[in-house]
């Protein structure tokens, strides 16, 4: 028996039906032999007969319900991967809408807590002979950025190699035991993939909201109301696509700012278009939360400490390039007050953002709570190189996050060889239509090229 | 606004991740031209397209949770029938077991409350051109005999018929509406498909007890234990096939019995073979909690009101003959001291079989519960002519049940034109190779045709 940390006891006890606590993956192979079904039923079948289990991906609370039994994990001894690991397909024609569609529907429904707490669904059917893999995993087991690791060292760079361990089988300790730190739960599980609940510790914030205080830094209540800060139901829509790192770099080099800012730059004018159809954009611009890592605000080496600066996303500007100046500048001034800021001063702050969504969560008063800010935008550094699962490219690997009360909206991307590979995680009563955000992150992005006046190479 | 009636809100508050509280049911559908993926797909168009939904289909809780805000219905006024009807494959090759193991997993999941209680899945890719449909309504808002009937009235006995209304469409009053009696809703939502929580209202319990005792009936606590009587977890595995009616009619009249007893007898041989194969038989007989309609009690015209009677299911005995010999004496004996009851007596003595579950469903001390009866066997009346869907022949109609602490098993099945369709719900995790019992309801009937020496014409 082993007890389970009082944070990883909070993301148990806060899941509701209307807040489920998991974070969740999309990841599209293309299989060498474009033998979609074949691939697919055979991975499946490797799966399940994996002869070994981590721990992780054996435990479940010792007892439902927020008792004090659920402090306690329980070890299911005898796993039925059957249950965990499961092959399904897409009704055809099997486009990346039907694909989105059933992952939206598994990303809405709760783990069950009497078994070991994830899933994974491999699916076939895709009209181009691809499988997909979609992942979910409970937040109190392994927080967004480790699962995406996990994933990751589970694929190799050699598309030769057959012999892959399964995302769950146990393995060697790797570099990355620096995600153990001390600090670093907390603020991964808040700034990782989620955003969700790093303010739970009181005096973090306090100690944030002296600092920010002291520092001049723009308080919140300055984030305007918008559709995306409501109350959540359960359900969830999921939308992912790639783009080309090249394009972001042209308009990056044109416009002399960072890779960041231009996924801001995205987002911002994509946010504008979506909120004017829904005739609901707001005089202010939206405010983001965005994770940075500490290391590249201090220039000093401090592991993989991230915290969070809130940025204008400019959705107020209609014109392009204004709305990229707003970013910059506003992105610029939050980073130069984050600087001097000792890590874990800085990870103190980006709590206090945090605070008015936890205390919402507990209390289930969001409808009355102001935002502090309208979105989470998180970009997750993912493989340089590309990567293989038994000789099948990885095409894309999306992450699906967690929305909650006051934050129906989460953006959560990552970088995959030569793309950028955006999440969207929306709730699904709030968040009408969320695949048209695709299309507007799209005909952003081109707005962007357009403005800038950067060579275009790879457009289509 | 409308309350929700007392016994709805029990089916609500008792419900946990555990104990969902939802009846299913999975039809069969052969499309006339043969093409499964087109039908499938008109069919998913033609219901997402309903214009009118009934208001039964646009009920939710006013409130998550069981707080006091639970007890009025919310109406959902911009239903998203996307959500609710979705459209789906099995993976290759299609056969009936992957359709079984996707289903088991729809059974397993809760229903959204932030959306009115109900999801139908539309399935493509059975190997033999089939579509399948499953459909998943929460009790609180119909029984599963209701939720059968509905099924059905949304078909037709004209193979040209194109004009169909959805299962979920408004409809006029139909000759059933004796079905909502007084006494029927509990009694309907005890035996119909579930034999859940009619033990509810303790006083009804109470006058079942003292009725029984004065009749002489067989008391509770002559069940054995076994290893379906445990407290169960939230997983199901769902199974289910057809048999020829005109088999068991064989049976029945070499053996001079009813089909029922025949049922019962295949019930017993499997479930003898099943625990003999799991190294759990008991030496004691299973005892079957067994609706009964008070008509064919009574002889009198007492609308469509059913009770329960408990019958051995001959477990112990080795051979068939001396097992039916078992059943039909047990039977009899618990009817004919059904027989003289008032309607009220005989409801309230099936209330009182079902107290000790409900008991322990409440207090969760179902481990130190002695059993009252195994397992519910239910046969509930299908259609008697063939039935079809846009030109697709109805071809099997299964219902998937409701299991609880101490009931680890459901066994309920439905008549069908031509054949008996058997869908047997299990706790996953209590109730292992589920699928199993199928080859052994078929190796019974087998058993039993042999025994009887009947003339088996349709066997292939």
């Amino acid at each position: 028996m082993r007890l389970i940390s009082p944070l990883d006891y909070l993301f148990l006890a806060l899941e509701a039906r209307e807040h489920p606590m998991h974070v969740g993956g999309l990841e599209l192979f293309r299989p060498p032999d474009g033998d979609g079904h074949g691939f697919a039923r055979q991975l499946h079948v490797s799966l399940v007969r994996a002869p070994e289990i981590a721990t992780t991906f054996t435990r479940h609370p010792g007892a439902a319900g927020a008792s004090p039994r659920m402090l306690t994990w329980a070890v299911d001894t005898e796993i039925d991967l059957d249950y965990h690991v499961r092959l399904g397909a897409l009704p055809r024609p099997g486009r990346i809408r039907e694909l989105l569609e059933m992952t939206s529907m598994w990303h809405s429904t709760l783990l069950d807590r009497h078994r070991p707490l994830w899933e994974m669904h491999i699916v076939e059917g895709l009209e181009d002979g691809r499988v997909a893999v979609y992942t979910k995993i409970h937040h109190a087991l392994v927080d967004g950025v480790s699962a995406l690791r996990l994933l990751q060292d589970s694929l190799s760079s050699d598309p030769d190699e057959r012999q892959l361990p399964a995302p769950f089988a146990p393995r060697p300790p790797t570099g990355h035991a620096n995600y153990s730190a001390p600090s670093m739960p907390l603020l991964r599980s808040a700034l990782g993939l989620g955003g969700d609940v790093a303010g739970m510790l009181p005096a973090t914030a306090r100690l944030g909201w002296r600092v920010a205080r002291k520092r001049g830094m723009p308080l919140p209540m300055t984030a305007p109301r918008t559709i995306f800060n409501v109350p959540i139901g359960g359900a969830r829509r999921f939308a992912a696509q790639s783009w080309s790192i090249d394009r972001i770099r042209s308009v990056r080099e044109a416009l002399g700012c960072t890779i960041n800012d231009v996924v801001l730059g995205m987002c911002g004018g994509a946010l504008r278009r979506y909120l004017i159809e829904q005739d609901a954009l707001p005089d202010a611009p939206l405010i983001a939360l965005v994770p940075v890592s500490l290391h590249s605000l201090t220039g000093t080496r401090s592991g993989n400490a991230v915290t969070a600066v809130l940025a204008s996303l400019g959705t107020d500007h209609a014109d392009p390039l204004d709305r990229m100046a707003a970013i910059t500048l506003s992105i610029g001034k939050a980073k130069e007050m984050m600087a001097g800021l000792t890590p874990t001063q800085a990870i103190a702050v980006a709590a206090s953002f945090l605070s008015p969504f936890v205390a919402s969560s507990v209390s289930g008063f969001s409808q009355h709570a102001w935002p502090t800010f309208n979105v989470v935008i998180s970009n997750v550094p993912g493989p340089r190189a590309p990567l293989y699962l038994n000789g099948a490219r990885l095409e894309g690997i999306y992450p699906a996050s967690i929305v909650m009360d006051g934050l129906a909206l989460n953006i959560t991307l990552t970088s995959n060889a030569d793309t950028l590979d955006f999440g969207l995680t929306g709730c699904r009563r709030s968040v009408p239509h969320l695949q048209r955000l695709l299309a507007h992150l799209d005909a952003s992005l081109e707005e962007l090229e357009h403005a800038s006046g950067c060579v275009i190479a790879e457009r289509g």
